[in-house]
C-alpha cells in the first residue's frame, strides 16, 4: 500500500485499487463529541450515544510526513496523520489530536459491491459482514439473539438479556476484506463498523485512536497468517488433550468422580475430568451458579488433593473454573479488600457488580499487585499446586462504565474493552512463571484485540440447547471462523449448549448432534448445562454414552493429523477450523458459507445444526475431488451435494489426494 | 422575547431567563448531513439514519437584521438567521441556508431540571416528554406499543407493527412547556425532539426548517389560545351530535338497520348510525376490511338512499367512511388512472401501496385535478348527494417515500408529515363548497402542523380492546390531552377500542368501561372493532344496552354545558378535555397527570382504565372544593380520594361553586 498525495486530497492505494480516497468534496475522515449513555444490566449493555459533531475534515495539508486535516482552509488542523509503509505489506497510519474534547472519530474506506468482509472478533450470527453494522463492545451475547423468538422475547423482558446478531464476548475492531486486506483500529474504545454501504465502510470509534493498521497479502492464508503474529500465535496443544474428551461434571465430589469412572468403564476416552464446582455452588433463580471464592472446596471436594493425583496416574486430568472476580461473601474478599486489590467507585469502596443473585468486587488487573496477588495465591498456589491442569477462565465482558476506577487512571469505559486480554494474561504469565505454558489449558469467552496472545484456547460462550439459528449449535462454526481468520487458532464449545431459560430444553438430538462437530475441533469438552437437572446428559443413556465413545475415539484417532496442525497453528497462525475460502480463493461461492468448515486442510465438515433432519446439502469447494468419509465415494467439487443426515455420521469429506487419506479411510472403522 | 446580543454569540430571552444561548463554546445551531433509509410495511415505518456531518456553528457574525452561523471564523456562513419578535407574545427565527446539500439541522434550548415539556401532536404513551425523546413522523401507532408485552411482540415478528412509545398517527413538531412557552418548527420534515437531557432540549429535523415560531403568555390557557389561533380553530359540534351515541355496524344493510332499531327500542339515544363498509368489504387475514372504492355499495346497502332519509325522519344520521386511497380492484381506480389523478413511481405508472392483502393508489392531492375530483365525484356526489352527514375520513400516514413522485414536484419524504392536514383540508373544502362547515361531522386519525384547521374532530385512532398501558383505554386520555393543548378542541375514540388481535378479546368490562369514560367526551360512537365476530358488541345483553343508554343520556343531559364549551372552542380554541394544569397552574401536582382530565372547565373526570378494579385513586387539585356527583360529598382540592370503581358511575366530580352545579346535580338521577 501507498499514500498519494491528490488535488485537495490524497489517497492510500492498495495495488490498483483506492482503498481510501480523501477529497474536499467527500472526505474519509470525521472528528466529533458524543455523550454516551451506557447501562448495564449483568453483562448486558444498553448503550445510546447523544452525538455534539461530527466534523468532515474536508482541508488537508502536508508538511514533511504529516498529513494536518482540518474542516476548513483557514481553521486549525483537528488531526494530524503520519503514514508509514512498513515492509511485509504492513502499513500503519498514526493519528494525533491535539484537541482533548473530541471523542468520536470516523474514517471511510471505499468498497466495492461484491467485496466481503469478515472478522470483527468472534461473531455468532454472521461472518460476512456486509449489509449490517457491527457495535464492538465486549458483552454477554445475549439469550436467544433473534427478536423474532419467544425466548429472545422473555430473555429481553425478564433479564434484559435478548441479545442481537452482534453482541459477542469477544469483538474487535478489525476485519479481512476479500480484497485481499486487512484493517485494524488501534483502540480499545466503544466501536462501530458498519458495513451497511455499498461503496464504503464507515468505521466509528469512540476516542480519537492511536493508529490504524493495514495488512495485505496475495492469499488469504498468508493475511491471517500476518494477523497472527500481529495478535499472537498461540502454543501446540497439550499432549493430554488428545487422550480424550474433558467430562463437565459438577456434581460435587461423589457424583462426579463416580460419573467419570462410569464414562471410563463405558469405554468413552477420557482426557480430563472438569468440576466447574471445585469451590463451591450457590443455588440462584438461573440455576446453579458457582461459588466464587476462588479455592479448593474441601467442603464439595473433601478428598480433591488425592483424588487428583490418583487421576494423573490413570493419565486422566482435573480442570478447574475461575473468574476474575471474588464473591462479597467468600473468604477472599475480605482479604483482597484488605490489600486494595479491588477496582474502587467514587466513594472510595469496593466497586461492586452485580452477577444475578450476588454480588462480587472487582479485581483490578491494572494494578501490579491485584496481579501478582491473583497469580501467586489463586492460579498458582489455589489451582497449580493442587495439581489442576486447566481451567476456564470465564468472564471479563462486565467491566462496569460508571462509578468504577481503576489504579492505572484509565477511564473504565476504554479499559472496558481491553478487560478480556487484560484477564487472560494475569492468567498466561501465572502459568508461564511456573513454566507450564502449552502444558496447561484454559479456555476464555471474553476477548478483544490481543487476546490469543494470552489465551491458549477460545471457547463459544453460553449457546442455547438447541437448534436455533442465532444462538444455537451453528453459531459455534460462525465464532470459530470469525475469530479463526482473525489467528486464533484454537476454539471450542460445551457439547450441547449451555443455556436452558424459558424452557428451552437440551435433548438428546442436540447433544449428539453437537458431538458430530465437537469430535472435529481442536478439544471436546461437556457441559452439564445450567440446569443439569432439567436437561439431556451424556450419561442418561447407553446409546448416547456408547455413540460418545465412537466420535472421542475418532477425535483421537485424528491426533497425527490433529498434531500436525497445531504445529502449524503455532508457527504460522493457521486455525484448526478454517473458512473454505482459506484454501479456495478462487471459489467464490464459498466466501458466504458460514456452517461448513475445514478441520486443518484436508477434511471438510459440514455439521448438521437442524432438527430431525434426514438429508443433509454441503457444499464441496471447486478444483478438487473430495472423498465421503462414511462410503469412500469420490465426488467433484464445485457442487452441491444431499448426503444423509445420520448421527455417528456427520457429513464428512476428505480431499482425495491427501496424504492422510489412509488415516482418514480407517475413521469408518472406528465404533 | 428578545434578542440579546453577548460576546460571541447571542441569546434569546424570555423574561428573566435564558431561553437560547448561542456561544461559540457552547453554540445552540448544528447543520449537517444525514442519509436516512426508510422501511415501510403497512404504515410502519423502519428509519435508519447514516449521519454524516454534524457542525457545529461556533461562530457568529450580525449584519443589520441578520446573524450570520459559520463554523469558524473565516469559514462561509451555513446559516442565516433573522430574528423578529412579533406583536401579543409571538417571535419568530427565520432561517436560510445557501447551501443545498445540508439536509440536518439541530437547535438546543436551554431547560432546568424540574420543567416539563407537552404536546408534540397526539402523544398516545406520554404527556409529559420529559426523560424521552420523540421521533415525529406519521404512522400507524403499532399493536401493543410495549416491548415487554407479548402482543407487541407477536405484532412485531408477524406485522412489524408492534410500535414504541412514540409512534403515533398524528406528531407535531409543537411543544408547550411549564416555563409558558411553545415552540413550533416550520418544517414536515422527519423531526426527533430529544427531552433527555437535563439542561437542554434537542430539536432535530431533518432538512434545513424554514422558521421556528415562540409563543409566550402568562397562563397556559392564554397559550392554548395562541397556539389553536395559529394553527386553526374548529367549528363548533353539530345540533344533531347531541342527540345521542353514533352507532358503528359494518354487518351490511339488514344487520345494520335492525341492530340500530333494537338499540333504539332499548332506550339508547342514538345520533348516528356510521357504517364503514357502505362502500362494500373484502375479508383479509387481519379480519373484515373494507372496499376502497368511494361509492354506494348497492350490493350490500340496497336501499341505502331511501334508508338515509327515513333515518333523518327519525332524527338519525347516516356517517360513512372514506380513505384518500383507491382500491385497484375497484370501479373507481381505472377513473381516476385515466385522469392521472395518482401519485406516480419512477416508471410513470401508479404507485400503489400495500395496505394489507390489497393494493391501492395514491391520490395526489398536490394535484389541484385530484382535489377536485375527489371533492365533487367523491364526497359531494357519491357521499354528501346520499345524505351522508358525516364519516370517518381515514388514513394519511401511509405516503411511501421510496419510487412515489407527485404533482408539486417535492420529495414524498417531506410531504410524508404533511399529508395528513392535506387529505383534511380535501375534506374540508368539499364540505365548505357545500356550505356544510359545523354541520357535517368527519374525523380523522391522522394529523400533522394545521390539521385543526381543516379537521372538525379527531378520534384517537386503533387502540387495543384491552386496558394495557401503553395501547388501551388510558391512551386515548393522553392523546386527547396532547392534541388539547396545541388547540385541537376536540378528541374522541372508539368506545371498546378497535384491534383484535393474536388472541386478544374485548371483554364487556372494556366496553363498559370504556363507555363510561366517552360520555365525557365531545362525541361518542362504538365501533365492532376489526374482528366483530369474536369480541363484545353493545348488544350483546341487555344489562350493557341498558348502561349504554343510561350513560348516553348523561351525555345528553349535558348538552348546554357541552356546547357552551364548543361555543369557547370555537372561539378561544379551548380543547373541551383539558390536562388539570390547565385550569390549576399553580398545582404542581397536576403537571405529570394524564389519566385524568377536566371536561370544560367544571367537571374532573377520572376514567377507570385498569381490570378487575373496585376503587379509584383521583387527585384533585388545590384551591377547589369538589363535589363527587354520585353522593355530593364535598372535598377539598389538594389531595388523593379513592371512590368506587362502579360501571355507569365513573369517578367524576364538580366544582363546588360552579354555575351549572344543578345540571351536575341532577347527573345521579339520569337511568
Amino acid at each position: 500500500m501507498k499514500l498519494k498525495y491528490i488535488e485537495n486530497g490524497f489517497q492510500i492505494i492498495q495495488d490498483d485499487r483506492i482503498l481510501l480516497n480523501h477529497t474536499s468534496d467527500n472526505p474519509a475522515f470525521f472528528v466529533g463529541m458524543g455523550q454516551e449513555k451506557i447501562s448495564a444490566y449483568r453483562g448486558n449493555f444498553d448503550i445510546q450515544d447523544i452525538l455534539m459533531e461530527k466534523i468532515p475534515l474536508t482541508h488537508c495539508q502536508f508538511d514533511n510526513n504529516q498529513i494536518q486535516l482540518s474542516y476548513q482552509n483557514n481553521t486549525p488542523p483537528l488531526l494530524i496523520l503520519m503514514y508509514s509503509s512498513l515492509e511485509d505489506g504492513k502499513s500503519i497510519l498514526t493519528i494525533k489530536s491535539e484537541n482533548p474534547t473530541l471523542n468520536r472519530f470516523w474514517i471511510k474506506l471505499s468498497s466495492s459491491e461484491s467485496e466481503k468482509v469478515w472478522g470483527c472478533g468472534e461473531q455468532m450470527s454472521y461472518f460476512n459482514l456486509r449489509g449490517r453494522h457491527f457495535p464492538l463492545w465486549t458483552s454477554e451475547p445475549g439469550v436467544g439473539r433473534d427478536k423474532s423468538t419467544e425466548l429472545t422475547f422473555l430473555s429481553d423482558k425478564y433479564n434484559k438479556a435478548g441479545g442481537d446478531y452482534y453482541n459477542t464476548n469477544y469483538p474487535q475492531p478489525t476485519f479481512v476484506s476479500s480484497e485481499h486486506y486487512a484493517c485494524h483500529i488501534n483502540s480499545s474504545a466503544y466501536a462501530d463498523f458498519d458495513f451497511r454501504n455499498q461503496t464504503y465502510y464507515e468505521l466509528q470509534v469512540w476516542e480519537i485512536p492511536e493508529s490504524i493498521e493495514f495488512f495485505t497479502a496475495p492469499t488469504f492464508l498468508e493475511l491471517v497468517e500476518k494477523l497472527s503474529l500481529r495478535f499472537g500465535r498461540q502454543p501446540e496443544l497439550p499432549e493430554w488433550i488428545y487422550n480424550g474428551v474433558i467430562l463437565g461434571l459438577k456434581g460435587g465430589e461423589e457424583n462426579s468422580f463416580s460419573r467419570l469412572e462410569n464414562a471410563v468403564e463405558s469405554g468413552i476416552p477420557v482426557a480430563g475430568l472438569w468440576c466447574e464446582d471445585w469451590a463451591g455452588i450457590r443455588e440462584t433463580s438461573f440455576g446453579k451458579r458457582l461459588f466464587w471464592d476462588w479455592k479448593w472446596s474441601k467442603n464439595r471436594y473433601p478428598n480433591l488433593d488425592n483424588r487428583i493425583q490418583t487421576l494423573k496416574e490413570k493419565n486422566i486430568r482435573f480442570l478447574a473454573y475461575v473468574s476474575p472476580y471474588l464473591c462479597e461473601d467468600g473468604e477472599l474478599f475480605p482479604i483482597a479488600k484488605e490489600k486494595s486489590l479491588f477496582a474502587l467507585n467514587s466513594k472510595g469502596e469496593v466497586a461492586l457488580v452485580d452477577f444475578g443473585e450476588f454480588n462480587c468486587g472487582v479485581l483490578d488487573f491494572t494494578n501490579k499487585e491485584t496481579r501478582e496477588w491473583f497469580k501467586k495465591e489463586i492460579i498458582q498456589k489455589n489451582m497449580l499446586d493442587l495439581g489442576v491442569s486447566g481451567w476456564m477462565a470465564d468472564f471479563g465482558e462486565y467491566l462496569p462504565t460508571e462509578d468504577l476506577f481503576l489504579a492505572n487512571g484509565v477511564s473504565s469505559t476504554i479499559m472496558h474493552n481491553a478487560w478480556p486480554p487484560l484477564w487472560a494474561s494475569v492468567n498466561a504469565e501465572a502459568v508461564a512463571e511456573r513454566g507450564l505454558t502449552g502444558e496447561v489449558m484454559y479456555f476464555m469467552r471474553a476477548g478483544f484485540t490481543n487476546t490469543q496472545k494470552y489465551c491458549p484456547m477460545l471457547w463459544a460462550g453460553d449457546q442455547c440447547v438447541d437448534f436455533s439459528r442465532h444462538d444455537g449449535l451453528n453459531t459455534v462454526i460462525c465464532g470459530a471462523l470469525s475469530s479463526g481468520i482473525l489467528g486464533n487458532a484454537y476454539h471450542h464449545s460445551d457439547i450441547g449448549g449451555y443455556t436452558s431459560l424459558f424452557g428451552n430444553r437440551r435433548t438428546k438430538e442436540v447433544f449428539e448432534r453437537w458431538v458430530d462437530m465437537a469430535a472435529f475441533t481442536p478439544m471436546m469438552r461437556t457441559h452439564e448445562c445450567n440446569r443439569p437437572d432439567e436437561n439431556f446428559q451424556f450419561d442418561h443413556d447407553i446409546a448416547t454414552m456408547a455413540h460418545l465413545a465412537k466420535m472421542v475415539k475418532i477425535y483421537k484417532h485424528l491426533t497425527p493429523y490433529l498434531k500436525h496442525f497445531s504445529n502449524e497453528a503455532h508457527t504460522k497462525g493457521y486455525p484448526i477450523q478454517r473458512a473454505l475460502f482459506l484454501h479456495f480463493e478462487n471459489d467464490l461461492n464459498t466466501y458466504d458459507i458460514q456452517d461448513q468448515y475445514l478441520y486443518g486442510s484436508e477434511l471438510l465438515v459440514a455439521p448438521v445444526h437442524k432438527q430431525a433432519v434426514h438429508e443433509w446439502k454441503v457444499y464441496l469447494p471447486a478444483g478438487e475431488t473430495w472423498v465421503y468419509v462414511w462410503d469412500k465415494k469420490e465426488i467433484r467439487g464445485g457442487q452441491y451435494l444431499l448426503v444423509p443426515a445420520l448421527i455417528g455420521q456427520p457429513p464428512l469429506f476428505y480431499r482425495k489426494d491427501s496424504k492422510w487419506a489412509t488415516l482418514f479411510d480407517d475413521i469408518v472403522n472406528i465404533e
